[in-house]
């Protein structure tokens, strides 16, 4: 403990350049993403302020404001009485989420999709939960019937997920939505992913309602950090109701509000400021752009790999492929060896591939060649 | 939403003025501070990676491995078999602690002081746990003999803690590591705020075990983004056996890890590299320096108040004075107009000041004159 000031700065560069750059474009495997550089340069400006206690972040908390009703218009947030938060990402707004749910109606079970994010299972756990599982259709979405069969008088919420992690597949939100109002049951959408993709990927996402213009969805997460264009760590909850927060309201001393009704304490400025300056900075005319960018990526990778003799397990509906494969971590292996990073799914065994904004014609067609290479010694 | 670039600059650097600086020392109610500048450079070079796929971030693991080496040689962790993770703060790393506790003996009631920061109230709602409270003695401190009382066969963990939020008290920790350890269960240590103080603040401190030297502590949170002199959001959880994890690991396909053991799925690597850059950069004679400075101020408020004719709630053990006072949020309400930050305790009645390392003689002094004029208002 306790080194020169030079030598400091050359490990903590070299511990830099150790890690991935998303600005070369071989990253296939993570929803991040270079961010928008006024972002970025926001999130550096914010570094030091924590809007964990509001009273000293008074710039912050109006940031987080401004943040929130340009999202509720964006999801379509009713007029009165909606809210929201910037949080550290996914999983604490699906935490959260569930939390209240619980919470406001003392009931324990969840019905939730079988393709519900890992964090789902955290908050489950956590939360002393009782999953009733959702099983999927063939294009990777909630089974509407078997969802049916799942809800009941213990039901304390039900999840629905707008771009699914393994395949990016959107559930049938509106008559899930349907269904848990007429239980009288809140209705969460993951949109952590979708969120910043489907606003903008035209004719046929247009007529996938997922957001608070659907009646019984009543809180949606959606995480900048990702399609949204901002650095990690930026998630944001909305609800369709302020008052969803009492439930899980505790008191706060010490500090300058009396409550706190997140998860964690401590609340990076950093995260809202970037925010801020990725959805002010990008506008409608900037995400539209970058989301037909990577659809069009996206359609080059589908092509190119059908090409090679590969299926994909569902018919993308954004920027993620995923092509069946009988040993994806065989190909994730050889293809990390060479640069790349691609994931697996175990459920269709598949390879996937997250096309990013960081992508590129050029990194694409790479990628396909050394694709093409792997193919030939682990056969479909 | 959608503004242009120079309109947007403009925005954030407004609202970045807006926020509470704390180089101009004026604020005595936050455990945050102006960070080591070190620390402040690392994270902004860290800004886009994220530790949650730590197989994109090598660079950062690394990091990482290298804090928890050095804090648990700080914290004085067994040679082999311990563990930690860098975290978002003191609430992650808790509410970690008591979910580990709860799921390796799947029983629900915590013994906790008191004087337990808030962020175990809200682990103990999100894991649905029974709150066992242990009163406070005199100074501050949980009472060995009501712990005695309240621990049992129904005990998950006890807490202890070691600069508590309110008055900065320090529990006494051996004798309640021995009875937890008698009854076979874990003690968790918050050390979010004592952590980097107690280990340099001098021979009356030094008497004080409280780490991992004592036998029966088996974790330890610890926050480097208040006297760690690391930007938000940073927290530390030590755990005296590794394998403490494994009951609150999840699977996680589609990331570069096959379990995550985290609250959160998102992992800021900023807050990684800064505390490393923090540690490194301050070493012992830092901390040392800064831990000095800073009980030297105390002392400076200590007797000035006493001059004032203000009486302390307890006798300080470290950079935090509590004077007894019947208004103190009227007090707080009138330094505020004044442009102090001060903060009020409710039991005992009390105004509470947080004397960080950006403080300086010259903003006690000036804070000291304002308060004498309040008090003049609003006598003790």
């Amino acid at each position: 403990m306790g080194i020169g000031a030079r030598a400091l700065r050359q490990r903590v560069r070299t511990a830099e350049s150790e890690d991935w750059d998303f600005s070369e474009g071989r990253i296939f495997g993570s929803m991040c993403t270079q961010p928008a550089p006024a972002a970025v340069a926001a999130a550096r400006r914010f570094v030091t302020s924590n809007l964990g206690n509001p009273g000293l972040a008074p710039g912050t908390a109006r940031l987080e404001e401004e943040v929130v009703a340009v999202l509720l218009d964006l999801f379509h947030g009713p007029a009165f009485g909606a809210g929201g938060w910037v949080l550290s990402g996914g999983t604490e707004a699906n935490i959260t989420a569930l939390w209240m749910a619980r919470n406001a109606s003392r009931k324990r079970e969840v019905v939730l999709p079988e393709s519900a994010h890992f964090s789902f299972v955290k908050a489950i756990d956590l939360l002393g939960l009782e999953p009733r599982w959702v099983p999927l259709d063939d294009q990777g979405r909630a089974s509407l019937e078997d969802a049916r069969k799942a809800i009941g008088p213990r039901t304390a919420a039900v999840v629905a997920i707008a771009g699914s992690t393994e395949l990016g597949a959107v559930d049938p939100i509106p008559a899930l939505a349907e269904l848990a109002r007429a239980h009288g049951v809140p209705l969460h959408v993951d949109a952590a992913f979708g969120g910043f993709v489907l606003p903008w990927a035209g004719p046929a996402a247009a007529s996938v309602p997922f957001d608070l213009a659907v009646p019984g969805v009543t809180s949606l997460a959606v995480d900048p950090h990702k399609m949204g264009m901002a650095p990690v760590p930026a998630g944001v909850l909305l609800v369709r109701h302020r008052e969803m927060a009492r439930s899980i309201a505790v008191a706060s001393p010490y500090l300058s509000s009396p409550q706190t009704t997140g998860l964690l304490g401590t609340r990076a400025s950093s995260a809202v400021a970037a925010t801020y300056a990725a959805l002010m900075g990008l506008g409608h005319r900037g995400y539209a752009s970058n989301v037909r960018r990577v659809l069009d990526l996206t359609a080059q990778l589908l092509a190119g790999g059908r090409a090679l003799g590969l299926r994909p397990a569902v018919e993308p509906t954004m920027n993620i492929v995923a092509f069946l494969h009988r040993n994806p971590v065989a190909v994730q292996t050889w293809m990390l060896e060479r640069g790349w990073d691609v994931s697996s799914v175990s459920a269709p065994s598949s390879l996937r591939f997250v096309v990013m904004p960081h992508a590129t014609r050029g990194t694409v067609a790479a990628l396909l060649r050394d694709l093409g290479s792997a193919l030939r010694r682990f056969p479909p």
